[in-house]
């Protein structure tokens, strides 16, 4: 026995810590210096060390829109110098930390959260996360980005899962006496904690444990919150672009759908006049809990292309669920084998999507197998991680080993966006724009037409992901599945005919759901009475209708989000971000420029509403004018959505179709607001590929005057027309 | 504008990697070779790397006992080599692969782990954590030590976070062409790669992020768990010997208690006959939810002195609450200002512990202030960790600067151990001993003689703490608050009365427990009729009084614990760990060597119980004996701890008395179970002082022989007397 061990080890005070560090190495922690360049108009890099090889920017799906900041306003600076961004690399962790003005200054952001609007004072963990962990950010898209009322937004570039103390701890005064960071990395702990600056409350600190290395933070300038949301979704590629069909209702089929169950839905939902674009299967090559094939059963879809050929001619747009773990009786499975993490998920691989060969093996094999055969979405699950509550999760664990020599922490935080990239690309390949739905992603993903979802299923948390995704570039999809009433069901509705995607999803649920909303029942097949069937099929289709209704409007809000960054489904502050009163309301959003839609939660059907400050409002329901800043109560019917348009503006409402077609015109309403409504346009184009891009697109501008009335001008190289202005309705005017 | 961050942002597949590191760094991962070294008899090192600076191992109490490795059998080899640990080092973590036998194998400890007993197939967390995660293990006292059924113990010296994979995930057989790691750190990730071996579901996987230098990994050998715990114990210095006192009543006084009430109270259990040996209170000068001053409250405790040595002229011992975050006001404040981490909690210095001098500052103000004034315990509060779902929690961040260079995460994991280690050096200095409690630890810790206690109250989970806790060296405490029926109350107490430390806290309730037990009844004066406060009393006098007749017994328990390792209060498993019907039941316990204790949970007055097998019991209560193997169902009244004595042994039991000082000596009855009964030896010195380390102690073996009677035979240099035998007692043999 030798006594190496031992010697270390004495009961003496002294022995708290050793007497000298064993491997040599330089000291813990280091202040570093940061170099600052501006890499944007109103963007700027602030680089503390190496960054890290693998980080959402590394990995990026699109360039910078460059073209885009150009349409925004002049930057506004933010009200510190990217300089005083402090950092330190230290062997264990990347720390960053960012000013933030104490008392007159609020937070929003951090991805999909569904637990917290307002971020001053919280601890986030920002993990992908299944579920819902408090307050703490974990989330299906977790984001280090935010912005602040003080008109600026901050984005820390890493795959590490960041802790995040936003403005809320209180600095030891002690370790205040001296501000110097100069010097860079410190030699001695003593020299470092003599160097270190006053902190805390006043700091947004980001802990990137495991990042020995460094990082790249990024500012977003102003001069309000919009522009630095805008600037960070440019400067992740500008935002998605839907087809024009995909707005229209995806309606998710049962688990084990047949060919024919799927044709006998989609009969269905046309006899019973319910507008739908899209449907969701399974394709049976997998099951819920088991890893993927990527084939076809036989069995249930003896043949697919004949299938999906007979749906697309009577417009229904196929998507397929899936996911990322590749079974072994998967024909991807052998050309992957090698190009896997070290562990497999519910036997499957988990895919190397950070090798390159990787990520076009599996995005070629969905070309050639899918998109090739007119499939034109899919439903990428599972791509998530379980909550760390859970002590059998089915994830692969942060310390997998991948070929590509990324981390499995980081793995596991960009697994979802890198799976949405390679389902992406199978689509660009064949110039065809896609409206798919993938359960995690992260930062920069802006530019992928991909719809986050979720298990969980709080109507609050679905409404204030709906608003918080739109601080971070992401699309939420708050599903519909069952309900405990018609009530509910009927408002879930409405909630997800304003989201970025609607659907449907009864993959539990083997009837329609108007036949039996209760999930239980409908899987026991204890159907409504036939009469309630129609009442309920009515009140879907009316609300269905309405989505409709607002396609040409959502569609061409979508094409702002791309070009200049301005989500279409946003946060009330992202138009007001002057009015405090409004800080806290997480339960109301814009649709579009124009409209302001406040749901009801859960059965309810009366609320009350903050309007917000600097316009005036006109209820569209009831032509009444509100004046801005004003608290309404207002009531309806379940599945009705409070909608609001603002002063001076025009929306165009269109004749619902029962679905959208390469050649569908819609017949246009244009509703005046106000007396001097500023200019709409309107975007036009095939609504399936990329040829916009190209310059085969419309501008479609409408514009009015009370007394010449309405006038439409058309610029542009698309040929089609997809837009017919058969009217324009004027509301009463405010103050009348 | 520059266009330096946009290089690398391309949209093709291949942008999914950056072509080249550009940082120029040795590869992501790589696999590294051991050295292994035996450095106590059964005890081998593993080393990976070279470990940090500040580990469990590094900031010890105690060195190894190795006087005490010679009083164990022989050791008995791991069922592998500890050679075949496998380890991986990189940038941004270490990665430990232990060997585990998947069929035949199940694994234990982990900590005090209130939610899982049985511990494979299981992810676990091991922070500290105030409160439960499910099975996650995060807990008081997270440990990276197990023992397995196969007959030996891992631990891994770190005082990082670690994620533990218990031998669950499944590998990616790709992964398995070469076992290959003998050329030490691969130089590029697919020489990495390619020589991966197979793990997985028979590996128990060792994730600790932040750990970029390396790790010493520690097998203890068998032959059974009984001795790989054995070992650990005595590797951590052997188990904490309290002073004979400690293990009488603690009855823990309402927080705002003052001279007159606590004297009051000790008037009433005098009074009432109720034994008690310590009171615990809160001096004053501090608040719950507010940082510690460190002085008494002037108005509560006008003159501490001399209230403390009226409480001991009666028999009552002190224990002071605090927590270790020091106050502006307190006169600590200014010597470890600049000795402190840089967050302040709750508005005090988090105390930088791993600094010699700020830990003898501590310790010294502790021995001067309250030690020499009498105090004998402190109640170590909030150096435990709020759960990763709260997300304003009140903890310092992982990534908080100490002047010691200790990182945040380190020390939240060692906070609680390195507090407790300053707190007993007081003790020490004063030739004390102490039975004090505290919120959190950390591996090693068995010499400390601190109780873990806990907010959480539910019941399955207080007894699965008890069990779990003697697997890793842990004391655990389930303290007694409120109840909701006199029945669960009664259980509550004896479930407290057969645990290393027994405890009623009062803390929110201003009247004795015996008057209200029901919280907020006892909170808002709505005491019970006064026939009825006998009546209460009078069993908490019964169940106390069995605490106290076992004293004697439980105290040489814990001698044992202290030369040999060997826990007093322990889970069935370490005497009879070859019983797989019993590899499951968390609900019994065995007390000192010869007795098996089985709760009543909640109001329950029956169960069930399997009684191992290898040994014949007797039923304390009926003289009925049972055979090991059988499943028996009892019954008793409320409180009522069912005992069954093991087969031929030997139990000493004293009559009650109402507090223990220096020359209390206790009456003791032996019991005799069985015909030929092993010795039982009681340890006896003066209880209080560490005088028995130099040979101040007597050895008291009681022999029993069917015709010859009982035996007394005493060897030592104590010259004092504390036991007196006063008859022998059998009970029927079995199978008669």
């Amino acid at each position: 026995m030798t006594a190496a061990v031992l010697t270390a080890t004495v009961s003496s005070p002294e022995s708290v810590a050793r007497a000298a560090d064993p491997s040599g190495a330089p000291a813990e922690a280091g202040w570093v210096k940061s170099t600052v360049e501006q890499v944007l108009p109103g963007v700027w890099r602030v680089r503390f060390g190496t960054p890290e090889r693998f980080t959402p920017a590394a990995v990026r799906e699109s360039a910078p829109r460059r073209e885009g900041f150009e349409l925004l306003p002049p930057a506004g600076p933010p009200p510190f110098a990217p300089e005083t961004i402090r950092g330190r690399i230290t062997r264990s962790r990347t720390a960053i930390y960012v000013p933030c003005d104490e008392p007159g200054e609020e937070i929003y952001g951090f991805g999909l959260d569904p637990g917290a609007y307002e971020q001053k004072g919280l601890f986030k963990h920002l993990t992908v996360c299944a579920g819902v962990v408090g307050k703490t950010g974990a989330s299906h898209g977790p984001v280090a980005f935010y912005v602040s009322t003080k008109g600026y937004g901050i984005y820390v570039d890493t795959a590490r899962v960041p802790d995040v103390q936003v403005a809320r701890l209180t600095p030891n005064d002690s370790a205040s006496a001296s501000t110097d960071t100069s010097a860079g990395l410190k030699t001695s702990e003593r020299d470092l904690y003599a160097a270190r600056p006053a902190h805390g409350r006043t700091e947004v600190l980001f802990d990137l444990p495991g990042n020995s290395q460094g990082v790249d933070v990024y500012v977003f300038e102003g001069p309000t919150m919009r522009e630095a949301v805008e600037r960070y979704n440019l400067f992740s590629g500008g935002g998605a672009v839907p087809p024009l069909w995909g707005l229209g209702l995806k309606y998710r089929m049962l688990t084990r759908a047949t060919e024919a169950s799927v044709l006998q839905t989609a009969q269905s939902l046309r006899a019973m006049n319910i507008p739908c674009d899209r449907l969701g299967l399974e394709p049976g090559g997998q099951t819920h809990a088991d890893s993927c094939s990527f084939v076809w059963s036989k069995e249930r879809f003896p043949d697919p292309a004949k299938m999906t050929e007979q749906l697309r001619q009577t417009g229904f747009k196929l998507n397929l669920w899936e996911h990322a773990y590749i079974n072994p009786s998967s024909p991807l499975y052998a050309p992957l084998r090698e190009r896997a993490g070290d562990f497999l998920v519910w036997g499957g691989l988990v895919v190397d999507f950070a090798d390159p060969e990787a990520f076009r093996i599996f995005a070629d094999y969905h070309e050639s197998e899918f998109v090739k055969q007119g499939i034109l979405g899919f439903k990428g699950d599972e791509c998530d991680r379980q909550p760390p509550t859970d002590a059998t999760p089915f994830n692969f664990p942060y310390c997998s080993i991948f070929p590509s020599g990324i981390d499995g922490d980081q793995m596991s935080q960009l697994y979802g966006y890198l799976y949405q990239r390679s389902l992406f690309t199978a689509f660009k390949a064949h110039n065809l724009r896609t409206w798919s739905d993938v359960r995690a992603t992260s930062a920069l993903a802006a530019p992928l037409p991909f719809n986050l979802y979720s298990d969980a299923y709080t109507f609050d948390q679905y409404l204030r992901q709906l608003i918080n995704a739109s601080f971070t570039g992401l699309l939420w999809s708050p599903e519909v599945r069952e309900a405990s009433s018609l009530a509910e069901l009927l408002n879930r509705v409405a909630m997800s005919a304003f989201a970025p995607q609607m659907c449907l999803n009864l993959w539990f649920m083997p009837h329609p759901l108007w036949e039996q909303y209760d999930g239980p029942k409908n899987k026991a097949d204890q159907l409504l009475p036939e009469p309630e069937q129609k009442v309920v099929a009515g009140q879907l289709r009316t609300i269905i209708n309405q989505r409709y209704e607002l396609l040409p409007y959502l569609y061409s809000a979508f094409m702002r989000y791309h070009n200049e960054g301005l989500p279409p489904v946003r946060s009330l502050l992202l138009d007001f971000p002057q009015d405090k009163k409004i800080w806290n309301e997480d339960n109301a959003f814009m649709f579009g420029d124009n409209l302001l839609a406040a749901p009801f939660l859960g059965e309810a059907t009366t609320r009350k509403l903050i309007l917000p400050t600097g316009a005036r409002w006109c209820e569209i329901k009831t032509g009444k004018w509100y004046a801005g800043g004003s608290t309404v109560t207002v009531s309806g019917a379940p599945g009705e959505m409070p909608l609001y348009a603002r002063e001076n503006t025009l929306v165009p409402m269109a004749e619902p179709v029962q679905h959208v077609e390469r050649d569908t015109v819609f017949r246009l309403t244009v509703r005046v607001f106000g007396s001097k409504p500023a200019p709409f346009t309107l975007f036009e184009d095939d609504g399936e590929t990329f040829d916009f891009a190209k310059g085969a697109a419309n501008q479609v501008t409408l514009r009015w005057d009370p007394k010449q009335g309405g006038t439409v001008q058309r610029t542009g190289n698309f040929p089609g027309r997809r837009y017919e202005i058969v009217g324009w309705k004027t509301a009463g005017s405010p103050g009348e």
